[in-house]
């Protein structure tokens, strides 16, 4: 049974999960947080469905020993293909996405027009999922949604290349192109990495268009569920700053690499995480084995 | 012992290598191809040499068995980062990369100028691992290369940009800027994927600025090898566009998406190609397995 002394455990296939963590460390500076990035099989998001869900199985069996409390996968791409999955798989886990609570805030903001049109940029394997437009229309049937796979960004942002960027404006430009044209009302915006751009996407929907930053929703929601089951922490009394709960990161490959973007990425210092070899994370059951062995 | 009647192996981390499979294609229209593209894993270039070694290692124990007469490494990252590797544990395996044929025709490239300037675009890996600058200067000591990694080079293209495309103008315009300010006389494209953007490539460069095809002398380097080892097939007496010998081809992830993006890669059509599973690769060896067990 999951006590309020166990981790969030946040999973993520590389540093894009690091906006939902920080989100979390700002909303609850008491908790502990895991952060597992998959580093060494990013990107998922132009994988398949079954590929993905192979790799979030491994580092979900990988976390487990640690006994979270609540795991949050916190990659758009791994929520649409391998969330219904893990569910089923692990039913005694308390697991969520990124999905629904940026659906849920994307519903919430579209107003009081007929039918609003709701815009959301994603990889392609979030765009191909169509987890976004079902759980948009679940709550909203009316909704006009709109989906733009835009797999330039995260390798943009990867390399550096921040809100004033001119190779990252024209590109956001012929992406939102089309999702101008129908008068948008809001835009999701469909991964953890895009909140860093933020601003150069502001610039180009104009003023009119409200952006969902899921990262930041699904943080919140994160909290809620935590709050709803009382396992939050209770803050330790000294102030906040000081009353961090510890930070484990752990990668699959080259964590001074991570450990360099992470500090680009988050703006603080952070340290080089724990190296889990991918061959471990494929450590196969003892059925396999027995097939290998025999 | 490698008999003229195995297959030429051609492995990489996706669908890059597809440019030298089809170059070997052209020259050796009687040769029977192994395409092994590890989908599942892709991209190579911001991974550490041991974890793409790792996954390198495990595609060849997977191909040896169809004993391949020759198995070339189709990936400039995959040849920087474990080439030597592969050398040493796969002692009786003909092998061979990508790097070392592009170097010897920047060299052959460079001319007469006393110190030539040689530059090389390449993935973020293949620039970190130094590989090309030791090729160059192994051969001309007194060259001057300059070494640019360009990461959103790779994603454009298979988002299915073209030549012709703005976006892939001005990145190639901010990638070589400093380069053509160096009065460059070649430029290696060090990336598989680079030569279906070349016309967009010597449209920036300016006509003076040599470009080498790594995937061009990387196919014919391995018709030079097979040729020296009197391993080639004799091309059948009808004329070579019926000659063709098969191709097989196999991914750990999409075989669907492989077909589509190689058909628009390659300009011709080609079939969905074997999907083995990336946990079929990881298969531990039989100490693994002990340990695992015991």
């Amino acid at each position: 049974m999951a006590s309020p002394s166990g981790p969030i455990a946040v999973v993520d296939s590389g540093l894009g999960g690091l906006t939902v963590a920080a989100a979390l460390r700002r909303a609850l500076p008491a908790e502990d947080l895991v952060y597992f990035g998959d580093t060494a099989h990013l990107p998922y998001g132009n994988k398949s469905a079954d590929t993905v869900f192979g790799f979030i199985r491994q580092i979900i069996r990988f976390l487990l020993p640690m006994r979270p409390k609540h795991l949050v996968i916190a990659c758009n791409t791994a929520t649409a293909l391998a969330l219904p999955a893990v569910t089923q798989e692990f039913p005694g886990l308390s697991v969520s996405g990124v999905i629904d609570p940026g659906a849920r805030a994307a519903v919430a903001a579209a107003g009081s027009r007929q039918v609003p049109v709701i815009g959301v940029i994603a990889t392609e394997a979030t765009v191909r999922s169509k987890a976004y437009g079902r759980a948009i229309l679940r709550r909203r049937s009316m909704a006009q949604v709109l989906l733009r796979a835009t797999p330039l960004l995260v390798p943009m942002i990867e390399e550096g290349r921040n809100s004033e960027d001119p190779l990252l404006d024209m590109a956001l430009r012929q992406y939102l192109k089309g999702m101008l044209a129908h008068r948008l009302d809001v835009l999701v915006l469909g991964c953890t990495h895009y909140p860093l751009i933020q601003r150069a996407i502001a610039r180009v929907t104009g003023p009119k268009v409200k952006l969902i930053d899921s990262a930041q929703q699904c943080a919140q929601d994160v909290v809620q569920r935590l709050r709803r089951k009382q396992l939050l922490r209770l803050p330790a009394l000294v102030g906040a700053s000081e009353a961090g709960g510890s930070f484990r990161g752990y990668v699959t490959d080259d964590p001074a690499r991570f450990a360099a973007l992470a500090t680009r990425f988050l703006q603080t210092r952070v340290d080089p995480p724990v190296l889990v070899e991918p061959g471990r994370l494929h450590m196969p059951d003892s059925a396999a084995v027995l097939r290998a062995t025999a």
